[in-house]
């Protein structure tokens, strides 16, 4: 019989997996949204003008098996050899439960951001244990819950001491102990910031010509030094002392606070977290209390919910979502939180005792390593040490580099005569024997009895970790325990839609994810030699040249990594364009008001003066304005940073007029890739005549959000840009990262979703994600006003529904429906942005028709519950919108409310026997500001909060 | 400075990780004890006359990290071709979705058998989704919730046929075409109970000497064979007809119950779980819904709660757990639940068309390779097929074998001139060219239009799978939370003590489980070459001697894949010894009245008589009564079996006694393993007189139970019983299992557990279980009369509380007990066995102080609340305890109880803000048990439950 084979392809894994609606919803909700077919709705929504000529095209796309064998055969490509480079990277032991249940765990990964504090107590939790651990280990008085890496830490902390030294000098001074990426970072940041940076030996340290000075300790090749002296000469010059602190060592050495520093940063990628070729980890920064506010980043918070009840939130959040424009100093938004929390456990997993036993063993095994080549006769740096050591080999160096590394083992090169060795928690006995075998040691035994290498008045002399959170029961079964607890109080992907406008809360798909946890991703060193990651360099090409592809671009930067970082990266380069044009005088930025707030501070973080242009009653750039603006500043006009699809969620079609507008006047044109999910396959940057643009791989490319990072934010520019993209020493826009890659472990992630996906894949997934946002602002238009549709009436992949009238006729605020939205069982969409009370809705195209109907149906029972306050059938101070999120303990509290337990807990929307219930009631956001406390409470308040 | 380290070491995996309680928690639970130290209280439990003379040494421990290295080397010497060797094992992709969500979830891996309806609804409608697959796909009416593998189900299909069969002949036909690891473990079952064996071709079937045939379907060697003809005569003949198809062929061949067979068997393993060496996989079994209740294994139901809400449950348990001794037929309790549950998911993310497309792309690729080898002038068959073809070459068969693995490839010897090829889900075009090339066929194109080799008769015409959870979206975001939502609503491991007596519930450890999901321990076929499989055979050798360390045997035999098989494999082997030594008349097991209900059915599955023995007062057996029945059957006495310590959780000082008078009387001595994890390190089985043991690797050695299945029954025996082991051919006591190592892919847990405990940690955790039991025993004491205490007031590692008096004082049931535990977080102890109206507590040594502690506050605040009814405070019929288990609809609804919604939902030892929900009131046995519905209830019916 002949064969008349199914033509369903059980191993699409764009339609059958990735793509949310199945073919049969799509019919059905095409018929809602009132469009023929996909194409027709695509071509109402995108003006024809700005739709790509070439669909993509990368090929057949992969099932997840043949992607899996695909990353394999890539994987083996990188050699993981036994790294003891140091230079801020370290070996490190991933407790396996931590591995499985954080890392591998989509409650933890696919978490957002954690603005909405109700639905969010798990990681809030965690992440101020991390706080808690570095204002500990650093003797401050306040952390934030992680920065992107060391290097951007060192440069924000720059910045911040010039905020808060209260002297108007210009210089920084850098210890040259720096690490190397830490001192380019910050001479990246300072440039345009006229900071004058001055490298040099402590000893060498002016402190009447700095507004601050940081040090590196240990030292980048091992030295120790207390700094204690120097900080009281800064002090006394109203200059600022930081300190870039290895945190495990701080468990044996004096803790910066103990010196008198003001800010300490570092990374703590040695607490368990894999180096990963370079990233992502989680930097800290610590402070005094008295410049908490000065501090970039979150902060976790403790404060109080509507019941009295202790809540964790972000502190302070104002600084940040709500950044006020013209006082940007920082655009660091986004953290490492995933990193954090796993950093944070590792200190709950060993307490302070096992990080001290770690850290004892790291160095114990370095005087070890260290006598045996004393005794052999070589000389060794630095006398007093931690854990690193550089030999001097004279004219050998390469000889010995090479040895080592035939044996298994990579070295430091340290100037021409010497090598660098740092040991880690990963360091055996035999890896020793391996060291003294490249210097022709053998048959020495490593049992040798070992002495503190540190001197008495560096040793630690003060408690740290001493809540009690660091000395609960460590085995694994408690430890298990506490983290599924703490994961249940939270909302991610992995139970609903998070509907959040401009950040593409997507699927994750397990495929994408099992490659990261791979050895020969996560243990390469970021400075190994570059034929031990060849695997690495075949993804990163090729994702590099599909991402050309899908932007029209000409080069990619993957350094950048958080789509912040991203935008500083493009400008730079284009101000080193510019330079190299002999327009180094062009300085003013065009900058809509509806742009994302990081915009304008990236533009400042450049030097450059943001002028705002007005936005049209539509929403769109006003373009007379848009004219008008570039014309007044023509001659120094650098650049414009717009959105497409704009923050209003609509494209454009005078985006063509923008850009040649821009470069009619000499400007360069940086399009924000923040709505890149509506785009691609579709239309291409590149193509409406952009200059750069980043890309937010953990938006469009799949990388999940962690629960507020990792995060990777590429660019990509045109050929004319190339030669200046950061990371390359001649490129004349320094480096932006502490990596050359920015965070290289998670672009498996991207890779692999491209690879699945293939052009057409990716270009449906766009398709659809704009058919599932029409889809939602059909089934609410109506009870609400979708404000900014296209000229068709259509919305791009997010749709803005306006709540403002309900503040008015019921006195129902934004924050009301969000609250009422998580009884329903669900994150809310983004608040009061771009356009204050209104809600910002993107459902991406990963979400199916049923999740889209439960969440609509949410809504428009909200709705029904605010016309009932408007007819004054319920009362508008006690009613299930004032009084939401409902817990729990509502329910087993008398109840004195006008309506029902049923109606408060269970409205539509909300899952019956699944019901997710917020741990806490809505959170006060102002006591928790008015009250600052930032570290573990003492559990005495605990007791009194269960009171 | 000299080096003062700390002593805390934090790679210590027994004292940090796997054992519960710290050092100075256990300091204050001696005291609560009453022991001077741990010491002291292991003198006083284990009589000094049974204690093991030397420690156990197994060198230095390993770190997780040292251990995970190992695990890597060991791995790497397994060598990964691609097997097409098939014989009932299959290449198959597991959705990376199933993989992380399910195998590596602690969610799904660390449930308990769901004999607590209310804490287990999630996995029951995993389960109910199996067996509706299960029933769809055979067409037949009732399925099974998964047996051990296939062979075992065909073994088990066999002796329900006799059971359900109105015949007295003793015949059962099995078709020569069946597996032939099938017909060895049916030969091996059918010889004690004096079942004919008569394997033939189905042409030779004579129907009348038969009870029932069984027919493999497709064939081992590929044929496709109509049994309509054969089963029909059968039925003529009042005998059964069995099938034992491959499930997967089913979505394309006429279905076994379409041929009118009555049980259909097979394997689920290519439904997504991975060869693993030959196991673990779920088998299945389905019959007629007439014989629904001589089915073996759990079968899911559908029942309702106290509430009339739906609710699943474990339907006809009383086959189970208290299976009725003298009418045991089968000992099969153990079910592949975890397996189970990967293979339903499998269905759910395919679907009916998915599975088809599957099925249809290995049909097709089957009939192209087929083709060009017929091309070529090869001689293959059979002609209709639907996977597998052999190739007739003639003397040159090694010679092809050895050129195919050069090239990478596995073929099956088949006879002395013929190999076998077998494809699958995992088979790539590519595949077949290599297969090819085998051949000397080069340059082919595989892209051949392909034709259906199945007759037209032979294709299925009936629909499948039509129930709509296989047409629910299939999106991973969809996948993702379904899988969540179910996991949410059971009660594992990961969120609560699980106190089963006997059932040793303890850590599951992260590192433990990584290297089961690692492709060289997971994709090798159980046939492959043995030099393919050296990194199992070094594992299995290693783990042996450890194993014959621990309990003082001399041999280990891996094959049984269930604590039952392995009861099952140690009597066979005593009687093949028996045999050997002229004394195959020996056929009297004495067995304790207090034993585990598997060890008479074990008995009488090898066909000797069970002659109970009295427990006297004290829980100890009646020794007296043991040496007057010893004696009576003196001439015949063929073993004992005898549980150590006691079943009653106690050392009992006679055991060498017992020992003593059945080898005097020419016994063996059968010592149950169940509770080896009070002996591991302080007492060996084998130096109290016992000759065969079974070790449940699934309780001692941390393999998780999988919410029922897997597990691992081991057994041990003395050297005068090694030449009797199952497994070699000249055992005299044949295979009992398909594979050799029965489900060696979980072997590496046990492996990891015993090289990171080391000797003296596997000692010390004996001695913490002990321990936590004792300090349970005794916070419970006064409150609750402890049964069964040793001469020195101690238990063992479990203990028993007497909850009889409560039914008479205040009309308290165990049954009420343990539901109100639900509502305090804990899954109840084991009920009512050994003693009825008991609880037996097993806390094991992985249970902190804490959760100890939280466990003895709720039963002390049960205590009182029975104390309430006692005295007449609370109502008898209305009050927490006979409510329980309280939901989140009780909160939800009209309170009109007499007490609080507090007091109901929120007991001592609930968490607060972490309270675990069942998702279902008290489930009503009965009721499910009357009205039995074992597959998925259609839509409607779940309509009518919501309203």
């Amino acid at each position: 019989m002949a064969f008349t084979p199914t033509d369903y392809l059980p191993y699409d894994f764009a339609n059958r997996r990735h793509i949310g609606p199945s073919p049969a919803e799509m019919e059905q909700m095409l018929q809602v949204v009132g469009a023929k077919d996909l194409e027709a709705l695509i071509d109402d929504t995108l003006p024809g003008a700005i739709r790509q000529e070439k669909p993509l095209d990368f090929g057949k796309p992969k099932s997840e098996q043949e992607l899996l064998h695909h990353m394999r055969v890539t994987a083996s490509k990188n050699k993981v050899l036994t790294s003891l480079i140091g230079q801020g990277y370290h070996g490190t032991v991933t407790p396996p439960a931590i591995q499985r249940n954080i890392l591998e765990n989509p409650a933890w990964y696919t978490a957002y951001t954690p603005y909405q504090p109700e639905i969010s107590q798990g990681r809030l939790e965690a992440l101020l244990n991390f706080q808690t651990m570095v204002s500990d280990l650093t003797g401050l008085e306040i952390a934030n819950a992680s920065l992107l890496d060391e290097s951007t830490a060192c440069a924000e902390a720059m910045t911040m001491a010039q905020r808060v030294a209260k002297t108007k000098v210009k210089g920084f001074f850098v210890d040259e102990n720096c690490h190397p990426q830490n001192i380019a970072v910050i001479q990246t940041r300072a440039a345009p910031l006229g900071i004058e940076v001055i490298v040099g030996a402590p000893d060498d340290l002016d402190p009447s010509t700095v507004f601050g000075a940081i040090f590196q300790y240990p030292g980048t090749y091992g030295h120790l030094r207390d700094f204690t002296a120097e900080i009281a000469a800064l002090h006394e010059h109203k200059a600022i002392g930081v300190i870039a602190a290895d945190p495990l060592s701080l468990t044996l050495l004096k803790e910066p606070g103990a010196m008198g520093a003001d800010i300490a940063v570092g990374s703590t990628q040695r607490f368990g977290v894999p180096v990963g070729y370079g990233g992502p980890h989680a930097a800290y920064m610590a402070t005094k209390q008295a410049y908490a506010r000065s501090m970039p980043g979150r902060i976790v918070g403790v404060s109080i919910d509507s019941h009295g009840n202790r809540a964790y939130r972000l502190s302070l959040q104002t600084r940040e979502q709500h950044i006020r424009r013209e006082k940007a100093t920082s655009n660091v938004c986004t953290a490492q939180a995933l990193l954090a929390v796993m950093a944070g456990f590792y200190a709950v997993f060993h307490g302070p005792e096992g990080l001290k036993a770690i850290a004892q063993r790291i160095h114990r095994k370095t005087d070890r390593m260290a006598r045996g080549l004393e005794d052999a006769g070589f000389s060794i740096e630095p006398a007093a040490f931690f854990d690193t050591i550089t030999v001097d080999v004279g004219p050998l160096q390469a000889s010995v580099m090479k040895t080592a590394e035939k044996i298994g083992l990579n070295f430091r090169k340290v100037g021409e005569t010497k090598v660098g060795i740092t040991l880690d928690e990963r360091t055996r006995s035999k890896t020793i024997k391996r060291v003294w075998a490249v210097f022709g040691i053998r048959d020495r035994d490593t049992d040798l009895t070992a002495e503190y290498r540190i001197p008495d008045d560096l040793l630690r002399s003060s408690q740290y970790l001493t809540h009690p959170v660091f000395h609960m029961n460590r085995a694994e079964t408690e430890m298990m325990r506490y983290m599924r607890r703490l994961a249940d109080r939270d909302l991610a992907l992995d139970r609903a839609m998070i509907p959040l406008g401009s950040c593409t809360m997507k699927l994750n798909s397990a495929a994408e994810m099992m490659p990261v946890s791979w050895r020969e991703f996560s243990l390469l060193h970021p400075y190994c030699p570059a034929d031990q990651a060849l695997g690495y360099k075949e993804m990163i090409d090729d994702l590099s040249s599909k991402l050309c592809d899908v932007t029209g671009y000409d080069a990619i930067s993957m350094q950048p990594n958080s789509g912040a970082q991203g935008e500083y990266a493009g400008l730079l380069t284009i101000a080193a364009y510019h330079r190299e044009q002999g327009q180094g005088h062009r300085n003013i930025c065009l900058i809509p008001m509806s742009a994302h707030g990081t915009n304008p501070a990236s533009a400042q973080m450049v030097g450059w003066k943001v002028v705002p242009v007005k936005t049209a009653a539509n929403g769109d750039i006003d373009l007379e304005d848009f004219r008008a603006k570039a014309e007044q500043h023509a001659e120094n006009l650098a650049a414009c940073m717009i959105t497409y699809p704009s923050t209003h969620g609509v494209f454009e079609e005078t985006v063509t007029d923008v850009c040649d507008i821009t470069h009619g006047h000499g400007g360069q044109v940086y399009i924000d890739g923040a709505n890149m999910n509506a785009m691609v396959g579709l239309s291409r940057p590149g193509d409406l005549g952009g200059d750069v643009s980043h890309l937010n791989l953990h938006k469009t490319f799949c990388i999940p959000h962690g629960g507020g990072g990792p995060g990777m934010g590429p660019i990509g520019v045109k050929a004319h840009l190339t030669p200046h993209l950061p990371g390359d020493p001649n490129s004349g826009s320094g480096a932006v990262s502490a990596a050359a890659f920015g965070s290289p472990s998670l672009l498996p992630i991207s890779w692999a979703y491209c690879l699945m996906m293939g052009g057409e894949g990716l270009t449906q997934a766009t398709r659809v994600a704009i058919l599932n946002a029409n889809y939602i602002a059909k089934r609410l238009e109506g009870a609400f006003d979708v404000l900014y549709k296209g000229p068709s009436g259509r919305v791009a992949h997010e749709c803005i529904i306006d709540t403002r009238p309900f503040n008015e006729s019921a006195h129902v605020t934004v924050d009301d429906i969000a609250k009422r939205l998580i009884d329903c069982g669900f994150h809310a969409p983004t608040m009061s942005w771009p356009v204050a009370g209104t809600l910002m809705i993107e459902p991406t195209e990963s979400e199916t028709k049923a999740e889209l109907d439960r969440f609509c149906d949410a809504m428009l029972a909200i709705r029904a519950e605010i016309a009932e306050i408007e007819e004054g059938k319920i009362d508008a101070n006690n009613n299930p919108l004032k009084n939401a999120p409902h817990t729990m303990e509502d329910l087993v509290r008398d109840w004195d409310r006008p309506y029902s337990r049923e109606t408060g807990c269970f409205p539509p929307g909300a899952f019956r026997v699944d019901k997710y219930w917020p741990p806490v009631n809505r959170v006060d956001n102002v006591w928790g500001d008015r009250n600052l406390t930032c570290t573990c409470p003492p559990m005495e308040d605990y007791a009194e909060a269960a009171e």
